[in-house]
């Protein structure tokens, strides 16, 4: 296994550092060693999120244990650009979606937000979260943007603090394009506003158009279901503002 | 029911003009009458993808057949912006999301073609069609992509037009960003070509690679799965070259 560099990539919650033995959960071992037949001298990748990524090797393995123990740093951590996506949830499979894609662009923060025309299956945070680890290990990441509780829209804009950006994606409004709004719009902290299928109240709207720090985009001509907005938003931010304009 | 804009949207393959008489087909008919409960003088609108958008109404119900009748158009026929989707296709679920976020872009002509790592279920040209389909009466759409059945990445290449300028996403390799690259290049006809997720072989970027017209990009530090990739592509070309620039 040495001389390939090892496939699995798995996020764990412990620290990582040179020699720490890391004790599996049951699902992380049933997964190792039961679908992916992995033994003792195995090599995968983990990462926390926080020390980077590390080559580990399975010292321990049965059926529902075993131990890891971290061999060598194999990249170190980065951060994504500092942007936020809050999003009005919609059905289960595109809300899963839309967490997905957001960590897959780099988003550092995701959150979901209720809105006055959101019209959501129950949204669980816990299964949010466990989509962007999964991104993550997919992706070859080593950040894992935290997902929070859902709040209500009211609640989300008065804790978004004023020296962060908002990029207000709204189909239903005149505004100018994305793509001239963040050419000359300035780098630093931002968020991005997607809402429901059915778009903002009127109310909400205005609340948000008078938020200081705002700025009103079209997403181009044509109706943009709410998981294609959040993909198409953080996409013009990171080529423009983000880590894709370098 | 006159004063209210129809919400329904249907796309049919009759003609469309002034006063004409349109048969429903089964599966319209029950989805009109038994699922969205409407009944003789219901309006709703139509489209062909040739014709425009239509207002018609139910001049006949029953729960098997139906006839609507043609009574005002409501948008002018338009085309989007002249660029083309080529994509391996992937898991059954991320394909037909493929096509769909095709179609909501704006995307001319979707096809899927066949490469050396592809690993796919199998593709079925009729139900990617019905994925278009169901995207442009969804969000508003006047046109629907054409799908064509799965080529070879070979074939596919030699098919595709010199004049027709070639964006090539390979996650794998090093290129200038999609940003840099648009900006500078011509406006005209164009195509987008995406991988599968374990990216194209050695021969097959070579042979992308050395095509005349063809511009290599990366889509930002982080790998991307391919669905992913395909609405990132079309979203910076339509922000670019295309419509959501004017």
């Amino acid at each position: 296994m040495t001389d390939r560099a090892p496939k699995i990539r798995l996020f764990v919650e412990a620290e990582l550092s040179q020699g720490t033995g890391l004790p599996l959960e049951r699902d992380q071992a049933n997964y190792l060693f039961n679908v992916m037949r992995l033994s003792v001298g195995s090599e995968i990748l983990i990462f926390n999120g926080r020390d980077g990524e590390w080559r580990a090797e399975v010292v321990e393995a049965n059926k529902r244990r075993g131990v890891l123990a971290c061999r060598e740093q194999t990249r170190a951590q980065s951060l994504p650009p500092d942007v936020w996506l809050l999003f009005a949830p919609i059905k289960k499979a595109r809300t899963d979606f839309i967490v997905e894609k957001a960590a897959e662009l780099g988003a550092r923060e995701i959150h979901p937000v209720m809105t006055r025309y959101t019209n959501a299956d129950r949204v669980r945070q816990d299964k949010l979260q466990a989509h962007a680890i999964e991104a993550a290990e997919q992706c070859g990441g080593v950040f894992v943007p935290p997902v929070s509780e859902p709040q209500k829209l009211t609640e989300a804009l008065s804790a978004l603090p004023l020296d962060r950006a908002l990029m207000f994606c709204d189909e239903r409004m005149e505004a100018a394009t994305a793509r001239d709004v963040l050419r000359s719009a300035p780098p630093g902290k931002w968020a991005i506003l997607i809402g429901p299928e059915g778009g903002f109240s009127p109310e909400e709207a205005e609340m948000i158009r008078t938020r200081a720090n705002t700025y009103p985009v079209t997403l181009g001509p044509r109706i943009l279901r709410a998981d294609t907005a959040a993909v198409a938003a953080l996409t013009l931010w990171q080529s423009t503002l983000g880590d894709w304009a370098e």
